[in-house]
């Protein structure tokens, strides 16, 4: 069979919705081009645990070609995508050239926001990317570095004051694991300084964290992180960033170590396809996940917005993309074949999990509610059942078990140096 | 007892030779600082594997500061060295720092060089550093990536001639993993190119590769190679290198990446002392390791030259830094004692091992030699038993055995972009 006859789905995006989508195309009479700016698929879930340390870069992350080695329909490419021409049917890469398509689906992703304070970038990065990862894992562990060095008290605490914006699940997962680094693991390394005394400042401008949980597992979220240490800001903003520190208000705090966990907004495929999108840049697409007037043309996951049946937005979680991934697969293989389409994308929520520290974590499966050390082991078992491939799945088990053992940190390394102009997201290393 | 009274040691490098001596003055009424531009000791025998996606970074680097928390007269410091005071017997670091010391040990390694053509090293990096492993890796598995979408053949080609210039262990290593990479991992996953076609030139000055090892193992080895599809230039030198490719004496060849695997610099620590050098900037030192009339300044490892007894050098590889570092800790006990100080310092060589990609390896324990994958499994065995730690040694047994059986790399990663102006070793990502 010729292939260059076939139907042509191109996807651009290799997370979580994309990957299903094309998995979920197998066995159809389809060519697929898979588009991603990376090479590599990236377990988000877990990126947190790459910043503080716990788990290397390669274990949570796979290239995306790899994974469709046996699927000789699937063609990958490294590229990042500069347009779309829906009139054409075509969308322009970086570098000129075109590719024409005949369904197109966007699963481009959302990155974090700074609330129109971009000049805050350098300062307070994000996590998204492994990048990123390792840009605030170096910034962390170089503080403490700089810390044993510094004779100023002032500068020395500042060092040891790290800011984290925003208490939804990333904020208080990064939260828990820097206050156990600090206050547990480092201790004992440094002889200068006392690494016990380092705040770890949690903002948040709503009245709890973790607001998209239920109230009584925010409450015990609250407690566990204060037990580990975490000085928790709540309705509070943080109104400026700089290299010296946060303004949390008024008040001014010296803190050379910000993260920031707090806004998103979604890639630019409203851009790219000229149509409607919502305040976070998301495409406002139809029942059916495809864009008004373009019936060949799907958004998925992050860079969606959809509703809920209850009028609430289907959140930005991996399992709600993976869903609309399988939802777009069945309505392009109905229309291949012919047969009824099938109705509206409805999201089925399956839970809420959040962890707080090493050996704490939280689940919401609505009626069933669970906190503490046997939660933390659903979590642990849940997410390595979540990862792709054996070799992932032992790696990951095998350093959770070290440091749960251990109490050491597996992945402690200072790389790529800091350049002169602050980083951005994008040029820092790994 | 007031560690501030107590005999001073500084020691400059967190290499093989810095910490075998940090560890053998144990017990010792002393106060040690040990100082690196780095927070982790690398092993660098197997920074090829990083560099050619076998291992993670995290599997062969630990903090420094970590391996010696148990030990309280330690203090680890993540700084550079800008000069030494003899006289004073101070050192000043970046940022304006003196630190006295009573000893000073140099052990602060070796760099590559590129034979007074510094203006290579944006083209060809070389592999010193995690950095400069990542940057190797990112580039060439951007090359296939980009091969997979070029439509001129002529640039294709060259994104797919991979050239490693200079045929001893790193070099025999790299381009080993490099052709069954191409030859054997990849091909399934490409749909535009064939990457059984990519060209792996191992260029070489010298008469044959793998010059420090007997000659029936130099035959073997090449052998091997050639079996791989390394297409092996003895006799040639590169005349040129830049962003299209090498000058291979008069002809030049498209290739978009080159990997330095050739010449050796010493770190300047006769620059520091302001003593004498050899050609490659090693410190002369005396037959007890110190400096010619500085009795309280060492220098070992690839800093130093160092003749045998059948007057040749000393090699520059992990087991001879480690004997100076014992060799050293030795005289200054004799030294606090009031002893008498061991005689001049004694190599004793134990062997070389190199491998030929994945399952075959040469032994060279002089009498007893071998070839084959028996040396292959001696190999491995022999490096995990040389890393630090159970968690490492388990990381790397692991990822090891999953190659072993599945054939797929672990670390197939590309992270940290290519910046506008090429990067050098230093500032590009991991």
């Amino acid at each position: 069979m010729a292939l260059d006859n076939l139907h042509h789905v191109v996807v651009v995006g290799g997370g979580f919705g994309g990957l299903q989508l094309v998995k979920d195309l197998k066995g159809l009479p389809v060519r697929i081009t898979l588009i991603d700016r990376r090479n590599h698929h990236l377990f988000q879930p877990l990126l947190y645990q790459v910043a503080t340390t716990l788990l290397a870069t390669s274990e949570i992350a796979w290239p995306i070609r790899r994974l469709f080695r046996d699927r000789p329909e699937v063609t990958t490419l490294l590229a990042e995508v500069d347009g779309v021409n829906a009139a054409a049917k075509t969308l322009t890469l970086s570098g000129g050239d075109d590719i024409s398509y005949d369904t197109l689906v966007l699963a481009t992703g959302a990155t974090h926001a700074y609330f129109g304070r971009d000049e805050w970038a350098p300062f307070a990065p994000g996590l998204k990317t492994l990048e990123d990862a390792t840009t605030i894992r170096r910034r962390m562990l170089l503080a403490f570095e700089q810390a044993e060095r510094e004779i100023d008290p002032a500068v020395r605490d500042a060092l040891l004051t790290f800011t984290i914006v925003g208490a939804g699940p990333t904020g208080v997962e990064l939260a828990g694991i820097i206050a156990e680094l600090a206050h547990v693991t480092l201790p004992r390394e440094f002889r200068n300084i006392d690494t016990r005394k380092t705040r770890i400042m949690l903002v948040e401008a709503g009245s709890r964290v973790l607001a998209g949980f239920a109230e009584e597992l925010s409450a015990y979220a609250h407690k566990a992180l204060e037990r580990l240490g975490v000085e928790i800001h709540l309705g509070e903003r943080v109104t400026d960033c700089s290299a010296a520190g946060v303004m949390i208000g008024e008040a001014f705090i010296g803190s050379r170590t910000i993260v920031w966990a707090a806004g998103v907004e979604a890639s630019p495929a409203a851009v790219w396809l000229g149509v409607p999108a919502d305040r976070a840049g998301r495409v406002i697409v139809g029942k059916d996940l495809s864009t008004p007037g373009l019936p060949e043309v799907f958004v998925i996951g992050d860079t969606a917005s959809v509703l809920q049946e209850d009028g609430k937005p289907v959140p930005g979680i991996a399992p709600a993309a993976k869903q609309q991934g399988s939802y777009v697969a069945k309505i392009i293989k109905a229309r291949l074949m012919q047969k009824p389409v099938p109705p509206s994308f409805r999201y089925r929520h399956q839970g809420s999990l959040a962890t707080i520290g090493r050996r704490s974590a939280i689940i919401d499966f609505g009626r069933f509610k669970l906190t503490g050390a046997l939660a933390w082991w659903i979590w642990g078992i849940a997410h390595i059942y979540f990862l792709i491939g054996t070799r992932s799945r032992f790696a990951v088990a095998w350093s959770w078990l070290w440091i749960y053992l251990s109490g050491q940190h597996t992945a402690r390394l200072i790389t790529q140096r800091e350049t002169v102009v602050p980083p951005s997201s994008n040029d820092s290393g790994t």
